[in-house]
């Protein structure tokens, strides 16, 4: 597991703002699985609150709706190919951890794991909101701790310098566009 | 205002699933206002759905409960600093079209405007969930009509070539990410 630094839960929608594509991890009763997601976003600042769809197909689902819990990990670029693979095999299947080399290791909050090799992990407990859920794939989570690796992201703020150790943002058809220039105005 | 040409329906998520940042533009009775927003994603593909966070002491809050319709516009990096802005003044203090000067046209289905210059348009009509407004400050909307402008967007895939004319993710304090490299896995 790489390095990792807690970050203070006001500034822990920065690990998300720019509309990184992240890794949903989730564990239950023995069981444990990881997606990818290209639709979440932060719903809230202090307590920070998140949002992520998660389609009722899928094992990650029936995972987060028993424990009531996930971790939202932000993949970088020299994770794009297993992002793509865990966004498009089913945890029913096969058992993703294993087949696609992902490392995890244990939260500190929350059942479901953290992701080796990310950039940052949100750990998140669901908001119970059933008519999002059902009607929309919605769910809606308070973040209760945050981590980043100190290499891309401290004192609340991203510093990316490698072009492979970045966030990446999906598209669609295996593409990606990585996190670019850092510009301010 | 630039060119633009209709996106199929099936493909408007593609407008927003790399997570840029968003101009929300709204019109109500006369008046009309844009601010900008970090916090939006996709939500369904087909029909097309957005979910889009907005906070309740925003004239662009109270125009959008009133009408029920918003159009999500992705600026480009020429148009950081005009976003930075809206998203910082209040439209109930200032036009903010006047005095950022932003352009903007007419949509084809809803009342809200088009914002001049902008990379895509999505015009939303808003799903009524009082829990989510209330509650999350969180709008569900559906997306009407879509268009991007040729020069990057065409045949339902991003094609950026200009460093200034491609979509940017914000951070905080007046910085932004641009989006950058494109790549396939």
């Amino acid at each position: 597991m790489n390095p990792r630094i807690a970050v203070p839960l006001p500034k822990a929608y920065r690990l998300l703002n720019h509309g990184p594509t992240v890794l949903v991890s989730s564990a239950h009763g023995g069981r444990r699985n990881v997606m990818a997601a290209s639709w979440s976003m932060p719903l809230d600042f202090d307590p920070p609150k998140v949002a992520v769809v998660i389609d009722k197909s899928t094992l990650t689902r029936e995972l987060v709706e028993a424990s009531g819990e996930f971790v939202l990990n932000v993949p970088s670029r020299r994770q794009a190919a297993m992002t793509l693979a865990v966004g498009t095999q089913s945890g029913r299947e096969t058992d993703k951890f294993s087949i696609v080399g992902v490392g995890a290791a244990a939260a500190s909050l929350v059942g479901a794991p953290l992701i080796d090799g990310c950039l940052a992990w949100l750990e998140c407990r669901v908001i119970p909101e059933p008519r999002n859920q059902q009607a929309y794939d919605l769910f809606l989570a308070e973040v209760v701790a945050a981590w980043a690796d100190p290499a891309v992201f401290s004192n609340g703020r991203w510093h990316f310098a490698d072009d492979q150790w970045r966030s990446i943002h999906y598209l669609s058809g295996g593409s990606f566009f990585a996190t670019g220039d850092a510009f301010d105005v």
